[in-house]
């Protein structure tokens, strides 16, 4: 346990609330920056969650928008927010390092699409946020901003810590097993992956056909709004129809019905996780909101069992699409490689195509399997973490509660609102494909519940 | 016309067909390697098909592989194989220039998926290929083997024309809209577009939503077996099952019925063209072979009517999908784009979201009506251009008979089999999706009958 005078102080920056004050010229986006700015100056030493920052650049641009707010014409609802971005996305005047030593220094001199979307809505790029090596296993030494000797979560490890400690209003991370939602939790912030494709990641290292792009935000508001100011600008990825929803957060709408989903991580829930979970559950009831689980709800039952294993097939699935680039990468320099990549790429070179084949059409299964649902609930609800953080930065914990809405593509939300040993722990709202909104919706009615 | 004097003198350099005797002792991979830059020296600085070349490299991993066919442990059946890179897709020890001065000299110090796949099998790659800036519209040069006042096509013009005058055995291409296709047509070589997604793409910069990997090669079998020694090492894109079929290229198959389809590119087609299709149907009908047209089948007809606006169509998702990265560029540096890059650029900010998903749904509707041509026919057939390939290097020609195929994802193979104004002009084979290897065996069977 930490001594008491080692709990670092914070406060988190929610950025939509603030800007009614810019309009009326009580403050405006460079002192919003400045705000963060001081707070970053003070914790980022001791948390450690970014790789790069552009400071100078970011007083330029929250300079120029505040002169858009004061005349009147901001760009977008997020014209001034600072923001960052996870290492594995391109900036075209910051390296793009992927946690790795292999790409130290690289530039790439271009903006991935959504850093091209978030600048031309006004945004303010502060820097580059640590990520996990090539946003897979291997952490690069974020602490958690609740306790430094545990883990943030990964791997948007920098977004995650960044965003719940206020050096930021929100960041970008990428999920495709767990990335967004689990640091989300440990930090205890919000997190929205979006519907798989919803998008565009063009721009960025994170190829994975599960992977998608998060956001690590203050408020349900502001991480809304910066997955739709990139929408509308970058789309989807290319050929998919991209975010789906309106142009400010959907209001909130109580669901009438939600199926309460275990998955592989309840097994593994601290005894204290449970119960906050099984309390959630009371107030939803409370509410007036039915539960349906997999003892009362029989497609909920065979949700549950085809989720069973979807980290052992994530992985695999995973494990093909990454033997290239990663045999690239090892003729170049395999010492520059971790361990655990190296076994990776050997395992991917022992695979054959047939067995992707198969794997592939084991995950359509499931697809298919939970698009049922929709007809059961209007969400389904769950941790988003076994616990809360785990002590130690060697792992970046168990994604046993997130990897199903990777496998299955679905949209899902962590809202900060559970404990487990007086930290943060996540409730994990997930929807139905390309119904991000309705999600969102139902998200915030549940947020007003706690 | 050229003066007699100014035609070039060359021949294609099969592959596969030449191991026999490398095993046999009797020619080994070096010596065909060599007759392939002896080619290149004399035919390259006339026709402009390399950006760069690696000769060095290549000449020792042609030893290599001499090595391992003397000691009869080829790697694959393309141990050996001269191959040239579109210079839009990534190489670890060359520059990736995309045609466009933004990226002259640019390295990205790692193989693409494809390229990595091709050293593994033992490929000799010898250099990267012209492509269109960007792999669009503006031509950079290349000159057409058979007449140097002609273009050779594009945007794979460098792959095509250093294939056909035998420089090389084979090299890759892309296609979005005809870039494969319409140049082997021009050049007189193979040309084979996989099923949408049927080959990685990772690591080259062709992220549009139709583009796949192509394949130029002088002989169908050098065609297929590069394809699959590609799909079996690097897999499809993610997320895509990957090049179904086998191991060697598919034993010809007659087909018992072929749809010919007209497309858009036929009211442009030249007189002798349409001539060189009427007799190509009749020698067909010869060998038993039932054609299907816009007039004997409802079926036909209705998919005639849905791709009448296949290039537009395509235009339109393609510019969408073009906004990012051409914003980023543009805000680089604007004066090294071209005048057709920057006005799609301004075109993409012209369009929305909701454009781009109304066309989105438009072209799920014309997939789904091709689907079921497969009842209909085995295949459907038509011209590959709509003429041999037009005087001049400022256009890389009439993509009218190529588009419908990228807009519906399915294989299309170019076979060298007929003329027009005594210049090349292909025949196209068209399939249906991930039934690559069936277009294949017909391609084979109708190669035999020119």
């Amino acid at each position: 346990m930490l001594a008491p005078d080692d709990k670092l102080k914070f406060s988190p920056k929610p950025y939509l609330a603030a800007t009614a004050r810019f309009a009326a010229g009580t403050d405006s986006p460079r002192e919003f920056l400045e705000r963060c700015l001081a707070d970053l100056a003070a914790l980022e030493p001791k948390i450690g969650a970014f790789v790069h920052l552009g400071l100078d650049a970011a007083r330029t641009a929250a300079d120029q928008s505040s002169e858009r707010w004061r005349a009147g014409k901001p760009i977008s609802a997020i014209d001034g927010m600072p923001v960052g971005i996870k290492d594995i996305i391109e900036t075209i005047d910051m390296p793009t390092e992927q946690g790795s030593p292999l790409f130290a220094g690289c530039r790439t001199e271009r903006d991935a699409a959504s850093v091209a979307a978030l600048r031309e809505a006004g945004a303010v790029i502060v820097g580059k946020t640590v990520t996990t090596e090539f946003a897979a296993t291997e952490p690069r030494g974020t602490r958690n901003p609740h306790d430094l000797s545990r883990t943030p979560g990964g791997s948007s490890s920098g977004s995650a810590a960044a965003v719940a400690s206020g050096m930021l209003s929100a960041a970008l991370g990428t999920q495709v097993i767990g990335s967004t939602i689990r640091p989300a939790s440990y930090c205890g912030c919000i997190g929205f992956k979006v519907s798989l494709g919803a998008l565009n990641r063009g721009g960025s290292y994170d190829g994975l056909s599960q992977s998608c792009t998060g956001v690590l935000a203050a408020t349900l508001d502001d991480a809304w709004q910066v997955a739709y100011e990139i929408a509308v600008r970058a789309g989807g990825d290319p050929g998919y129809p991209g975010l789906y929803g309106p142009a400010r957060a959907p209001a909130p709408k109580p669901p009438q019905r939600v199926a309460f989903l275990e998955t592989a991580g309840w097994s593994a829930a601290a005894k204290a996780a449970k119960q906050a979970m099984d309390d959630a559950l009371a107030i939803l009831k409370a509410a007036g909101i039915e539960i349906a689980t997999r003892r009362s709800n029989n497609k909920v039952a065979a949700v549950e069992s085809a989720i069973a294993d979807a980290r052992p097939l994530s992985m695999r699935l995973n494990c093909w699409e990454s033997r290239w680039p990663l045999n690239s990468y090892r003729n170049r320099d395999a010492a520059k490689l971790s361990r655990v990549m190296l076994d990776r790429l050997a395992e991917a070179e022992a695979m054959s195509i047939d067995d992707y084949r198969k794997d592939l059409a084991q995950r359509d299964e499931v697809r298919r399997l939970y698009a049922g649902l929709a007809a059961e609930c209007d969400v389904c609800i769950g941790l988003s973490a076994p616990a809360a953080a785990p002590s130690g930065l060697g792992s970046t914990g168990d994604p046993g509660c997130t990897v199903h809405a990777s496998l299955i593509g679905m949209p899902a939300i962590s809202l900060p609102v559970l404990q487990d040993e007086g930290l943060p722990l996540g409730l994990q709202i997930t929807g139905f494909l390309n119904r991000d909104a309705d999600a969102f919706a139902a998200a915030a009615s549940i947020r007003a519940l706690f």
